[in-house]
């Protein structure tokens, strides 16, 4: 990549203004860092706009001199899609304002600075509920989220991001600001370009604010912990919770009994869930309008179960304390593994009825091709996502290990190929994954993708290595 | 537009075979009529194919001929966006397989040409629920709804078909196919190209199947009728439902004296779903995944909003034949205007804070504009979208109140503008607003979707004068 002239730079600078631009090498240090340590990247200037129309001004300056950009919002992504190599880093982490929250329109609209957690409490002001959640709830930004149609923990109710957005703003790759902040919930007239621009990973405009669909408080939530001889039953319990409940079940998460080792191992302040240690976990959370619903349900549920012999162990959470400690097991599952040495690390998706199958015949398959190797596969499993991380056998040769990295991915890519999955659940393409998603995407698709996107950035000016 | 050659129309009949069309006008014309009698259109050829690879190879030979083509579902729209005028016809309601229903996924996939009822009932097949529907449900299809993102009376809970859909296989505007038919609830691999074709009317595309959302039946129904003294009564009430349930609102619908007697005085086997006659009605549906849970919600709101004095009368079904009564006096609030003359449609949305405002706004200005003139508003106020609808008045000379429909639907629209609203909420622009559009959108927004159709469509092959 050619670096940008020092005229360039200076009409960036002069774009933002004093304040909002940084070429402090220890100011932006930790903005090209990912946290697993997989990306350390460069840039010749960061750029912090602390209003749409300085966004607007930058991104203007940046196609008139053709300068590469990436955008960043809390830099939480595990793909790599917000670490810059030479490109300007520009961050929306300074657009703050929450704008407006209307209960009767179960609506808000926040800026794209904005984290996960401070647009929940946002909604919270207003006596309604933003539902996206994410370990990284507290760093990771509204712009972001949308920009990499975030998952997270209630997807099985809500949605992904891409679910949870009535209008976006965003600047354009030829610095024009689109206003489609619209509080609608019926819009036909035409393509849905917000549809475009989520998921699009910086690649077709930065997205400066959003309105964002509302939901009601829940009056009862009860949360359990099961234990399960395998995924295919926890699959089936996840099709009679839904039943018993209409749609009730907020989350539905598997994990396996290696990886809550791990936390155990790894994680201070964590607890085993169960008296007893079966091969699969999986948390199970329900919430209803009606008071005490969700806990009668929960019961239910779980005693039938029980019964019928589909779980092995269950656990209710009598407490808010006892609901923490169980998400938490959960929720460091990712955090436990780091101290165990390296590991390949898969966020992949199948239908929800092919999950016992893909899991067996991938561990099958990647215990052949590295004896020893710990699988430790966890998540949503209520939307097919399962990430499906292979750490080394413990006293492997670490270096070598990572080395067959690709070839270990890529045994685990073929098989969730095969059975109509993505590569790619949740997390985005990024640096990581886009040569690896050529494989097995279909030309017709990526040409349509590579046509679309040339139209709305014919300089290939943003986020130019993601995605085709 | 130019006619195809003779030779252009027998390259398309051998693309599809004998029996996959016809060129006879007694056969093609009840495809180009739209049922309000607004258009009547022409085409030389119209193409019935009975695979996806006949739509393929049809769409191969408009494009090596550049020969203009608009693709047909149920041919139920509303704004002309499925009437050929001059272009070749290409009907996708041959393409009729239910090809997959699967519970534990709770997905299903099927073929354009399989209507909303039918598709509802292969859903209940596995004892699942499709929950798109409409009062054209039982001709309405699957690749229409898609294309023009379909809306109906289940929204508020479920969304609309853009919300429904989890992947989709159509024919590129080069003939080529795109295979999308993914079971998956998450897949970030790139643009969502399926959200793109949602709602693109055709013009990117020709839908030939989709996999589709499935969800619980519910355990208990409630539905009753009550009387308002105003819609803002009606936005507070609909507010509380949603709290009181969770979410678990199926239908919040809203009707006008006026429209409830047009549909007494005009639709046979109807009947005064209440003793009084108030100047509003809601119709409100909740179910539950919880036995009795929904009707036990019901009595709760009515009798607090009764209390409160927020609504002045209701009734609640006692069995599904006055369930039947309710939401026929609701379905056909466009059937009972008929017989009253002519009327200046308007299918809008705003914030659902604002419908209050809106109508009383509204109202005014048509009433000044044109005296006499009787309103009926009704439609999905859970959505902010109301069917705005000005009948001419009684004694009007009909073809001066016709000649001043443009007139009278710009000072509509105008407000609709000024409150954020949409001037298409469900129907889509067709060849009915398109150019109404243009005056509200902004000219970033109108020459991205351009840029994006060029992209992809570069001979504008696909249904040409519809959209941007």
């Amino acid at each position: 990549m050619t670096q940008p002239s020092a005229a360039a730079l200076d009409a960036l600078k002069a774009a933002v203004g004093p304040g909002g631009w940084t070429g402090d090498p220890s100011e932006i240090a930790p903005w090209l860092k990912e946290w697993r340590g997989r990306w350390n990247g460069d840039t010749p200037l960061m750029l912090t706009p602390r209003s749409t129309d300085e966004v607007a001004r930058a991104v203007t300056v940046c196609a008139e001199h053709r300068i590469p950009l990436v955008p960043q919002g809390g830099c939480t992504g595990l793909v790599g899609g917000q670490i810059p190599f030479g490109e300007v880093l520009i961050s929306t982490r300074k657009l703050r304002a929450v704008r407006d929250v209307n209960a009767l329109d179960d609506a808000m609209t926040v800026e794209a600075g904005v984290t996960l957690l401070e647009a929940q409490l946002a909604a919270a002001t207003a006596d309604r509920r933003f539902p996206l959640g994410l370990a990284s709830e507290g760093t990771a930004t509204i712009g972001g989220a949308i920009s990499s149609n975030a998952g997270g923990t209630a997807v099985l109710r809500y949605g992904m991001m891409r679910d949870l957005v009535l209008g976006i703003e965003a600047v354009m790759p030829d610095g024009r600001i689109f206003n489609g902040l619209k509080r609608l919930r019926k819009d036909n007239t035409g393509y849905d370009l917000k549809q475009l621009l989520i998921g699009a990973e910086g690649t077709l405009g930065i997205v400066t604010a959003a309105t964002l669909k509302l939901f009601p408080v829940m009056q009862s939530r009860a949360t359990a912990v099961v234990g399960l001889d395998s995924p295919r039953a926890a699959v089936e319990l996840l099709a009679r919770a839904k039943a018993e409940t209409g749609g009730g079940v907020e989350a539905f998460e598997l994990m396996k009994r290696i990886g809550l080792e791990f936390v155990l191992r790894n994680i201070p302040d964590t607890r085993e869930p169960l008296d007893s240690t079966p091969p699969w976990y999986a948390l199970i959370e329900l919430a209803s309008g009606e008071p005490g619903a969700a806990d009668s349900a929960l019961e239910r549920l779980l005693s039938e179960a029980l019964d019928g012999g589909l779980i092995t162990d269950a656990a209710v959470a009598q407490n808010d304390a006892q609901r923490g400690d169980f998400w938490k097991v959960r929720e460091e599952q990712s955090a436990g593994q780091k101290p165990e040495g390296p590991g390949w690390k898969h966020d992949v998706s199948v239908p929800v009825s092919r999950v016992g199958d893909f899991l067996e015949e991938a561990t099958a398959a990647v215990e052949r091709f590295e004896p020893g190797a710990r699988v430790s596969a966890f998540g949503h499993v209520g939307d097919g996502n399962i990430h499906y991380d292979v750490l080394c056998p413990p006293d492997a040769d670490r270096a070598a290990f990572i080395a067959r990295w690709a070839e270990g991915s890529r045994i685990v890519h073929d098989i969730v190929d095969r059975y109509d999955g993505s590569i790619s659940a949740e997390h985005g393409l990024g640096r990581l994954k886009t040569e690896e998603a050529r494989r097995y995407k279909s030309p017709v698709e990526i040409e349509a993708m590579q046509a679309v996107r040339h139209a709305l950035d014919p300089l290939r000016i943003m986020n130019p290595a993601v995605l085709f």
